[in-house]
């Protein structure tokens, strides 16, 4: 049993899918154990303007841009990350050999929390409610299905869908799914791979790139976190916590991206 | 370990999906053991068309009306069926009580075959061959990723796709895929659910209703059925020869469709 590494990618386009695969399939050949999660917000964002059902996004009470899925949204988010983005994934690794399975959050309660059904927003300076959000946090995975999985050589790859306490299908962010997977398998090392070259001191200016943080230290890093990177720091903090040895912000544009984080490009946590 | 049966529902539109999952729960609860599979045709009909890549239907040189699958038409066709109608059932039994996983033919190869990439075709009277085609037959099953599942608790709902020898995904046919995981757990019965009564000796005259069907006998039958139906007698036979207890033609769109089925209503083969 070769050591546990879980890697978030994001959707099948921009980043390198064929070279990220070749890359996970020569590791897996070599002995590694792996789990992939997956976004895929881009492309539900491209398949909802042509379903007529454009994103709305909010800027929440915090002040940060989010994504509001209503129900419609919802299940838009459904049919492409766990019947587009999760099945071009396994089917490419499957052609290279990997034993994929492509499950979602949802199958076998794999990932399973608390529904957020409202957000607290910001709209025309003023605060309100907007009720009938579909996104959630997860707090406990079924770590049993996996390792069922795992044991008999099977690469599972996740779409970012969890259940909810009262059984409803809710949408979760990509890299803390992958956090709350690496710390539930007590992974060696979590990658999260973007299309930048890590964190970056001044963005999006490459060469300011960090290349390690210490993990007493990661609190201080958070002001240099743009976009979707605090939700990477985020689920780095978390993944630390709760005992996954470390964490790698990758990146995911260049050739064999997983080997090339593991040999330290990017920034090391 | 309760008896095996193997239940083929059509997508989530139409036939009552929330009577038939309450259905399927019931029958867990009470120590069934159950394989879902399902389709998913007109659903992605629907989305093609908002996609504005409508479908293509074709006429084989045998005479039969079919889809032509390229690959953009195969994606929306994964899309749908693994990510929308497969989704929305897993969260409907996992609301119900049933630890449902979702599965596609690809996922750990579970339904392998060879892809048909050409269809020999009549337009305008004339005989051409069609290429680029992405639908395939199934002639492996993994039955041991099943056995694995079934024997934690959980129950497959399974999307018509599979993989080739090539590791390419392709589309296939629900009702003969649900014969062929029939075959491979050896299942006591096979149930394949429509939206009419069962096999109708003179369709759509429902009284005409055909209650039973000797298994030696069932080539006489094929006269009788049109459209889908033709393909359910096919899958049925495949499941008999295959050594399949029994299969009957059950009324999806009833209360209890699965429990009635198996006391006997539709057609018994």
């Amino acid at each position: 049993m070769g050591i546990m590494i879980v890697v978030k990618i994001g959707g099948v386009e921009g980043l390198g899918i064929e070279s990220l695969c070749a890359d996970v399939a020569h590791l897996i050949e070599n002995g590694g154990q792996m789990v992939l999660v997956h976004g895929g917000s881009h492309q539900t964002n491209v398949i909802s303007e042509k379903l007529g059902k454009p994103p709305r996004f909010v800027t929440s009470a915090s002040g940060h841009e989010s994504r509001y899925t209503d129900r419609e949204t919802l299940e838009i988010f459904a049919m492409v990350v766990a019947g587009r983005v999760n099945k071009l994934l396994v089917e490419r690794l499957q052609g290279l050999g990997v034993n994929a399975v492509g499950l979602s959050g949802l199958d076998g309660r794999l990932l399973a929390g608390q529904r957020k059904s409202a957000l607290k927003i910001v709209e025309n300076g003023k605060r309100k409610v907007l009720r009938g959000e579909w996104s959630g946090v997860i707090e406990e995975v079924n770590v049993s299905l996996l390792r069922l999985l795992l044991d008999q050589g099977y690469t599972p790859v996740i779409a970012p869908l969890a259940i909810s306490h009262e059984g409803e299908m809710v949408n979760v962010d990509g890299d803390r799914a992958a956090a709350a997977v690496a710390v539930a398998l007590q992974a060696e090392t979590l990658i999260l791979l973007s299309n930048v070259s890590g964190l970056l001191k001044e963005f999006p200016d490459e060469s300011s790139l960090i290349h390690s943080i210490r993990r007493e230290e990661i609190e201080a890093y958070f002001p240099y976190a743009q976009g979707r990177m605090k939700k990477k720091l985020l689920g780095a903090r978390e993944a630390l916590e709760g005992g996954v040895g470390r964490v790698i912000l990758g990146d995911g544009r260049i050739e064999a991206p997983v080997s090339q984080a593991l040999a330290g490009r990017g920034t090391m946590i």
